[in-house]
């Protein structure tokens, strides 16, 4: 049905559909399938098949009742080469990145002006604000970007404990706000990603020095960034348990640094490479977050994010935007 | 790490985590999910095994490694269970429909009130408007009703006899404009689906008689829906061929009705039941949608869809907006 289509948008030269091929009548879907696959190894004789490995068993068990062929599974090579950006993928990224700082930026700024009365922020009408109405007011600046976001990330005080927490009931002055925002261009199809986290008013003694922890770890490990690195998440652990915190590494509680320290990001806001206790040596073109986080009961959480893009020699931060607790 | 926030979140009763089973040491992630499956079978005295088609492949050729459990490839049951969506669910479909609803009348109403100089659709400011226009036009009023949307079809002319072709370049008068709004909403995940085909100025006798065969087949097709027809597809083919168009029964270039019927909607855009020929028998709960088309190369294309629910004796039509073909 759309063969015409795909020979307009895709720039592969060589595109086979259902058509092309004889198919037996009165069979299932997925046996269809099999048999233009056999028709195909048949055509170009092709005896050794990779399977990717998150493609559906269906297939994996159709295709291998036939002993005639070699299979294995193996991982998407697909998947490896989008961890390579190019120029223009990465000016892509950098768009997705700048819609989120721009969010950031206005509501970081709306957050100031909130007005602030028995621990609970409250808008120039006099109404409490909540976690959605700025959840809301976020994607609302994503999409004049050309950007949407369907799970903005707004907690505050116990509800950032939990690294993915969302808080939908009124905002308090004093108490950790994590804001962690990852639009989609609806153009182009990549994410960017940032997180930040403020306090309305005063943090705590004990909240300052998770932040600062925080911040110095995920300084830190952005500097270390360059080709053939390796061992960025345990320097980001190294500095954290310095400082007196939990990691993964030193406590099985799922208490303080409970994550990895980042991802890849492309047309998934996750992808390869993850940046954990893993043995893959960054590349030139990869771009990755740096996100540390410190969660604990009744004290609450702090995460700061950026997007960061691996040079020949070194990195470039695409985000730009300051990193201030209180506010 | 997430374990505190899905038993806030979800209202499932059992729910278990990595930490919650003995892990090995130094075997890589996807050995440790095959390592707990095999712990979890131990404990619940599990020995048949139905794995879902669309898991991944290296998951069944793990498990099937070990012959001490009976394996078989299942359809997934999840999928199946989604097909019956209960009234909340309803509800959410219901909103996304509206907000569709509401970009599509606006947006009508907007390319009624453009001008038209040699053949091409000019704003108030004298700018020629385009496709891309129109479809930016469209995400912005859908994301006021908190819904997205990353590939709303707007397509004119020669880009109307591909299904899904998009216009980026000007609009003109006198030929079909598809304009295809199928927004999700943020806040429940759910969508809704509808498609209105229209004409700025005049169209040809071809085409009206195409509009006409077109909105004759979805409206009938629409009539037969309730609990266990099967045929709705075949219906919608007849009124097709009676009035002398194609469809892929009588002819196999590609040409005229070369689509489905319509598809289930709920929390994907696409879902089971598919309206084609096959043998599905249409049970209460169903929310589907009928959407023919007729695409002729150097004509154009032309296609109606409403998103209908499933009653216990017939149907409700989610869809009110009226379908006019010349604006």
């Amino acid at each position: 049905m759309e063969k015409k289509r795909v020979f307009k948008e895709s720039n592969v030269m060589n595109i086979l559909t259902y058509s092309d091929f004889p198919i037996k009548k009165d069979i299932n879907k997925d046996d269809i399938i099999i048999d233009i696959l056999h028709q195909i190894f048949y055509k170009y004789n092709i005896y050794n098949i990779g399977i990717p490995k998150d493609f559906p068993s269906i297939l994996y068990f159709l295709l291998t009742k036939k002993n005639k062929y070699k299979y294995s599974i193996i991982k998407s090579p697909i998947k490896k080469e989008r961890e390579i950006k190019n120029k223009e993928e990465i000016k892509y990224i950098k768009q997705s990145v700048n819609a989120a700082e721009l969010a950031m930026k206005t509501t970081i700024e709306k957050l100031k002006k909130l007005s602030i009365k028995d621990n609970i922020l409250y808008d120039k009408k006099n109404r409490a604000v909540t976690g959605e109405d700025i959840r809301n007011y976020i994607d609302q600046k994503l999409i004049k970007k050309s950007c949407y976001s369907f799970s903005t990330i707004v907690s505050c005080g116990i509800d950032t404990e939990n690294p993915h927490g969302t808080t939908n009931v009124v905002l308090k002055s004093n108490e950790p706000i994590i804001i962690d925002i990852f639009p989609r261009s609806i153009k182009t199809l990549y994410y960017g990603d940032m997180t930040r986290t403020v306090v309305r008013g005063n943090a705590s003694e004990k909240l300052k020095d998770i932040y600062n922890t925080v911040k110095e770890a995920q300084e830190e490990g952005i500097k270390m960034i360059k080709p053939n690195i390796t061992d960025i998440h345990n320097k980001v652990c190294d500095i954290i348990e310095r400082n007196g915190y939990h990691t993964t590494r030193n406590c099985n509680e799922n208490i303080g640094f409970n994550h990895s320290t980042g991802h890849g990001v492309g047309l998934d806001i996750h992808e390869t490479p993850n940046i954990s206790d893993n043995n893959y040596k960054l590349k030139e073109g990869n771009v990755i977050t740096i996100e540390p986080g410190l969660y604990y009961p009744k004290i609450g959480g702090v995460r700061i994010e950026d997007t960061i893009y691996v040079t020949k020699k070194g990195y470039k931060n695409l985000n730009k935007y300051e990193k201030i607790f209180e506010i």
